[in-house]
């Protein structure tokens, strides 16, 4: 996987935060997600299905920085992580995932999208199950992190 | 969602923990799932994609289940939840999806599969985002209890 691939997806959540939740994130610099993988307390994730790969995509949160988005996004303060922040969550995976779809399928990558779910739960940990490269990109907000993986198996 | 479409997971998730961990697992009646749902320790969570439909499957597990099967799986006793069992978790659900995929391909309802990824987190809480219905169907072994979830969106 290379920069051509992961830059869609980084370019797509700073625009999303940006127009849906007027937040900016900050991208730091993306690694190969090992074993020991950062915990997170709300997960959107999705499956990606190309003609040459499937994946899958997740943007795990920690709950200051979701429910600083969720109450941008929805106009009023959230104090807990409920169905709204789960419905964003899900809102902000598809647009995501629908804003690098449309600038990979310009560079001659296609993929479809499942349908996003959110998971809810403090400090839990995704493990893809893929025998391709996880790539791992941490985002700071001014309210925390976030973390975007993404995963490509050919 | 009709049986036709329900029975297949059904089939399969036990089909699957028989084979391949020697445990029987007895279905409970499948209901539609609400906001209130069943919470868990570790899931398989993989995304579906048909000609007509988009959808996604979630096993969600206990700990003591989830733990008894692996131990089962793997021929030893598994005492916590660490990356072996999330690739139990990532196996059972894929088998368990291909094992459907195949008995209503032959019905006729073509889909296919992204990658799993295993979710582990103490009592974490899976919410699809989607327009259709989501069925669950509860299961119990001799170690506990998990559920499966399908949804569907046309």
């Amino acid at each position: 996987m290379n920069t051509d691939f992961i830059n869609p997806f980084l370019e797509s959540i700073i625009n999303v935060l940006t127009t849906m939740a007027g937040t900016e994130a900050k991208p730091g610099r993306p690694f190969l997600k090992t074993e020991k993988s950062a915990k997170g307390d709300v997960t959107g994730i999705i499956g990606l299905m190309g003609e040459k790969a499937k994946g899958s995509l997740a943007i795990t949160f920690t709950e200051p920085a979701i429910l600083h988005i969720a109450s941008k996004m929805l106009g009023e303060e959230i104090q807990q992580v409920d169905g709204s922040v789960a419905d964003c969550v899900g809102e902000i995976t598809n647009m995501v995932t629908g804003g690098a779809k449309k600038i990979l399928s310009e560079k001659g990558y296609k993929f479809d999208m499942a349908i996003p779910a959110a998971i809810i739960g403090k400090h839990h940990i995704i493990s893809h199950k893929t025998d391709g490269r996880i790539i791992c990109i941490p985002f700071e907000t001014p309210a925390g992190s976030f973390f975007v993986e993404v995963c490509f198996s050919e």
